[in-house]
């Protein structure tokens, strides 16, 4: 078919699969140019990213990198070995923000900082400015939390980016002296390099497959799998935190530290959409089921502890002490998206448009000033906050930095998640405002979801001759939908989670797709403890929550909802950036006096309470949290 | 009056007042013979005492001491700079089992490890072999996390132990050359004293009101007032961790590392006690208050938080994810003990009632080889353990071994926690088979509690010529009781928790308490989210718990407990060293299969649930879990 301009972008964006990739969809991007999202990434491009530089200017990682090219002198800043990333976390974001976004300032910024990564590297391509200049360049001594195969996938990660999105080799040409270095240094007993081993925090597994759809080199493929495989088998002491307990292939549930499991578990999806391996492709499938009926919060965040940031136990799902890092929402959506394109099936979308705009959405403030690393369900009257990383109240920046240039990367690069395309057509995943491309298909999308329900799609290009198939992703949470081509309502039935609109469609073609958001209430699997009693409120992909700021006279600590009356959706300009509330009536217990002890018999707390203070509640949604002043929030409302 | 023997053993136990101390009650032992505290006694002493000396052996404790003395090669062993402080504790409970009970290999072992406590110490009286094997000396630099004072605490608690109950000096004067290097060194600006600083670990406070008591030396009394009062006013940086964040006379709530708040609230209360001073006495009161409605878990533990070892907020207390450290339980009955002196209150023998039963006693094994660091009120359905210290399996040692050595002393010292006197009489606290003595006053007591209620009181000696109050604690938990006197029923009014029995007594009276013991089922606050829809089993001051080896065919997770069936009581001599269990009814849930994702409309998981499997409970006593295989327990039980 003749093309009159390119309409798809080339495949710029993370996960571009290789030529002969075992998957069932292939990402493309969507041009976002209005709307919810394209809000979020203003404030990521005008506020967040380009702070970045002055950030780890004054946090010393930039120092770091002079001092270990020796152009500055003083003492290494930072408390981490692994301080590195947050540089290359932040390059990777402004790489992406540069693929579809011009800005000579940021780069200039990116110019600058990868030269003073250039010169940070040592001759033979190893790098890391912890062991250089801290332990006295004595490398791979401390695999278990040395951290320096973790920096060297981010720098990986960070150097596709850079090369993927400008075309510019620089960083790339870095990257892939330090893999070389790691290719000649690890392999299995027999393979002729020193060291069996592997590092404590997955991330160089998934960085080495995209280091391989680069360049082409099937080594890099081989290392991934080397090192994906070789967790499980003790190199490390066999500690679940590190993933070393139990090999992937043979896991039946996420564990150990979340954000480690899910970086790795990312890498085997990875490794199965390149390799066809279907025993890898299972045990992700496998463990994805596991996570999602025994491990996630409402809001899509993982990670019950906060002492080792692991998963807890199936079913263990705090409140108040939910850990929910941001950086585990962020691989979570890297892990889903690999699996969505590699199976064709929407639940795994689903999961990402829950994260997205919940428990990862929190993670930054609207001002796109301040971080929270973790993400609470619950924050309870009378709460004392710790301070520092683990607060929960916003912070300007960490100790611990690895979530806010996180943010950026995804922020930065969110276009590539968002749709796909095959033989049949294209698959619209998540609904925004933009162009959605696939090979000579272009359909325009206009919606002011996730505030209403309604996205109306136009076809702009199409081939003439023939048919294809319009994949709109019905989202898991959605109880009733219309879509409508024309004058015609559709109501081809829901293929496990994609409506197919398969036809020969002309440039002009319109369809309505109507997602009805009536508010809702959502109880919980009755062996989630720490909800027993309690409903959330959600309104389409979002969750809210109740905040203290919006219930002066008292605490939420003794708040009943009541769930026969009606909940009300107002809309609210002037609030939070412009947010849908829902408004629910309940009250205030009134609290029997016990005396001391806070335990009773059940007849009594069984016995009617005295009468509490009728109150209406103002639920706002989740990921705009934390925004003002500080206090109590809830997303479970208990109601009884 | 003529006394034909001497009746009251001289005050030989934790918490000899002083003379002029302004407790309403003063301590007096029970020479406890046979019952349910006998029995944990004899394995402590036959078992836990005896095996302390080859632990901390192998553990190398006594080789650092060796290594400090010159008198052994090689390096430091453990891992923390408190290591000294599992030998102290030990000397400690072996003193106290040398008072009540001879034993010369035990006799033996105290003598030769006092030896070599002393020869580690240095001339100026400085004793910590972490500092001074590992840190070349340098002291007093890392106050946060040294742990050195913390150390001489221990060494001085365990020395006034030694004296008390032996009239030996040898460690009192080892502990003596320390305390008073340390009021060489520590005191306000201006006091000549080179150091203004307190432990981030208190400890070293109440054990300095003790060698106030054993010595007479008014100024180790006023040391302990400095440490107290020096908290909260950021000499440690104003950590709530290290009780640095408010001064304890202005604190609203416990907060922080609950063992170093117990420790801390301890002291408070001595010198309330020997000085008077009401602003510290009330703190200490509203503290108490505040930490029993707000902090404390069914089974008196407390510490809400893994990664801090601390309280969480006001009503956050998890189940499968409570701290409660048995040194917490431990350091909460030495508080609560002191402010039942001070106060003559009997809610603060309440407390201490129901943390001897459950959360202290949990924390050892019915063989006495097994400890527990952390005593959780849950284990999940596929609980996947960490191992180490905050296992919820049982452990012959742990790296930071605090916990069995102070649970052998505090067995060791038991029976100085029972009982009280003052000018009108005798008052039980706690209910034990033995003799508490009081001046001229012997009763005798006979008991099966706590597996029965009656418990049967002879007056064995007593003032002829004047009346004088028998006073029997009606615990809090109880509903109905009687008491007889001869043939005469009592029915005094409790008084504040205090049965007053005033008469003028002959030998030969008896008096018999009935407690009636049903079993009940127990509700909490309904701001503890943790366990709402949920009830307790308790029966007496026994906390009950299923455990998954009582209930094979399925796990704990998805149990429904009946509430309208009633809860049948068996003796059972074969369980659990002879256990009296709680049957009840219920059903396990049927769960219905929700797909990938467990949360759902509240109308559908209000809806009626398809039918479940019935089973009968068989609840066992919480300190009595984990001593079989392993599995799932939980206390908390749905209803619905």
């Amino acid at each position: 078919m003749p093309r009159t301009r390119p309409v798809q972008p080339a495949p710029t964006g993370p996960v571009r699969l290789g030529p002969d990739a075992h998957a069932a969809l292939r990402p493309t991007a969507v041009a976002i140019d209005a709307g919810f999202w394209h809000a979020r990434r203003e404030t990521n491009a005008r506020v967040s990213v380009p702070q970045g530089p002055g950030l780890l200017e004054s946090a010393g990682n930039l120092h770091n990198l002079r001092l270990a090219a020796g152009t500055a002198e003083g003492e290494f800043q930072g408390a981490y070995p692994f301080v590195d990333t947050d540089v290359y976390k932040w390059l990777e974001a402004a790489a992406w923000q540069l693929g579809h976004r011009g800005d000579d300032s940021l780069a200039a910024d990116v110019d600058r900082i990868i030269a003073l990564v250039a010169a940070a590297q040592q001759p033979d391509g190893y790098l890391n400015t912890w062991f250089q200049l801290v332990k006295g360049g004595e490398r791979y001594q401390d695999l278990r939390w040395g951290h320096e195969l973790y920096c060297a996938g981010h720098l990986i990660q960070a150097a596709v980016a850079h090369h993927r999105a400008t075309g510019r080799t620089e960083l790339l040409d870095v990257a892939r002296r330090f893999a070389d270095h790691v290719d000649s240094v690890f392999g299995l007993p027999g393979s002729g390099r020193p060291i069996d081993g592997i590092d404590g925090h997955p991330e160089v597994e998934t960085a080495l497959v995209e280091l391989y759809r680069e360049t082409g080199e099937r080594r890099y493929l081989d290392l991934a799998g080397y090192f994906v495989d070789r967790h499980g088998h003790g190199l490390l002491g066999g500690e679940a935190y590190c993933q070393d307990r139990v090999p992937v292939r043979e896991a039946t549930n996420v564990e150990g530290h979340a954000v480690r499991q899910l970086y790795l578990l990312a890498a085997a999806a990875d490794l199965a959409t390149e390799t066809g391996d279907t025993e890898l492709r299972a045990a992700g499938e496998r463990l994805w089921h596991a996570m999602t009926t025994t491990k996630t919060h409402l809001t899509g965040g993982l990670g019950a502890h906060h002492d080792q940031e692991d998963f807890g136990d199936p079913y263990e799902l705090p409140n108040e002490r939910a850990y929910c890092e941001t950086c585990a929402a962020i691989a979570s959506v890297q892990w889903s998206w690999r699996l969505a394109l590699l199976t064709g099936e929407a639940r795994y979308s689903d999961l990402v448009e829950r994260t997205l705009y919940n428990g990862f959405l929190a993670g930054v403030s609207l001002d796109g000033e301040r971080w929270l690393y973790v993400n609470p369900l619950q924050v309870r009257d009378g709460h004392t906050d710790p301070g520092g990383d683990q607060s929960a109240r916003r912070t300007r920046w960490f100790r611990c930095a690895c979530c806010p240039p996180n943010v950026m990367r995804l922020l930065g690069s969110l276009e590539h998640y968002l749709a796909s395309g095959d033989d049949d057509g294209l698959q619209i995943h998540q609904y925004v405002t933009g162009r959605y491309a696939c090979g000579p298909i272009v359909v325009r999308a206009e919606t002011d979801y996730p505030w209403h329900g309604t996205i109306a799609l136009t076809v702009e290009e199409t081939p003439a001759d023939r048919p294809w198939t319009l994949s709109l992703r019905i989202p898991q949470w959605c109880r009733e939908f219309r879509v409508r081509c024309g004058e015609e309502t559709y109501d081809s039935p829901v293929d496990d989670g994609w409506l197919r609109l398969e036809r020969t469609w002309a440039p002009g073609d319109r369809i309505v797709l109507e997602l009805s958001l009536e508010p809702r209430l959502t109880g919980a699997d009755p062996r989630v403890d720490a909800v027993r009693g309690c409903v959330a409120i959600e309104r389409g992909p979002l969750v809210y929550c109740l905040e203290q700021v919006d219930h002066p006279g008292g605490g939420l600590d003794d708040i009943v909802l009541d769930t026969t009356r009606p909940l009300a959706v107002k809309h609210r300009p002037d609030l939070l950036g412009g947010v849908t509330t829902v408004v629910a009536a309940g009250r205030r217990r009134g609290i029997p006096d016990r005396g001391w002890w806070p335990y009773a018999s059940a007849d009594t707390t069984a016995a009617p309470e005295p009468d509490g203070e009728t109150v209406e509640f103002t639920a706002v949604p989740y990921y705009a949290w934390a925004n003002r002043e500080d206090g109590s929030m809830r997303v479970w409302l208990p109601t009884s």
